[in-house]
């Protein structure tokens, strides 16, 4: 009973890391994959927090669709942290694949805050698009210095 | 009457230039992120090509997750190929900056192949799925074949 409780186990494993893989045809895809969805995502926020700082001059209609391009792309890169892509043209750390819950804490509350963005972005609210900006600037800067070499 | 005309139109191009290329901080970021929206875009449409093609097995739910990134992505290269970004790390024609009315025929032409193909494989529709893929292939090929150097 016990054997085949574990074999079970190791299938359910296997079949979940083939799915994960399977998505990509080699690491090095999956590795340019996530750096192309988070280059996406941090340019279209980049525009949003310009925005927040007064840098560029506040314009609602490009601050949703800014905000919303981020929302979601903020979905894409995690899919492609998978076993295998961890070498290669990547600064990503070592650390990502041994500390998968924290990472995925991080991914979650990525795709949170930018969610509020979003909505703040779309009802046109200037403070509360600073204080999303605020938030996930914050959240970039703590998974970045956790996860991913200078 | 005639300078205060060309002042206005002089004045409308420089502001429409401004907003096109303020997107972007460095005409290398605009290069980077048309790669980027454009590799994100292709991989998910790969993942149901080769669903189409048999090469993968059908799974509907994941046949509809990409199709719709795929879809959402084809949004967003064209703006990317603002004024100044036909230089550096690009295989873009210097003729797309020359036609630009048949570039964005082919940009244009991409996002209806790529709804199409979203909407079939939302329901899951596997012919649709065949026709629209064989559809979106022929459209990037021939706007590859044109524009992008070998």
């Amino acid at each position: 009973m016990k054997k085949i409780f574990t074999f079970a186990l190791l299938a359910t494993a296997l079949a979940y890391s083939a799915s994960a893989s399977a998505q990509f045809a080699k690491p090095e895809d999956a590795i340019k994959y996530r750096k192309s969805a988070l280059f996406v995502m941090q340019q279209n926020f980049g525009r949003v927090a310009a925005m927040a700082s007064g840098k560029v001059p506040f314009d609602a209609k490009s601050a949703a669709e800014s905000a919303a391009v981020a929302e979601f792309m903020s979905k894409l890169p995690w899919a492609a942290f998978g076993e295998g892509t961890d070498k290669g043209e990547t600064r990503a750390k070592p650390e990502i694949w041994k500390e998968r819950a924290k990472f995925q804490e991080y991914a979650e509350k990525t795709q949170a805050e930018l969610t509020k963005l979003a909505v703040a972005a779309k009802a046109g609210n200037l403070d509360a698009i600073k204080t999303a900006v605020a938030a996930t600037g914050g959240t970039c800067k703590t998974c970045h210095d956790a996860y991913r070499k200078e």
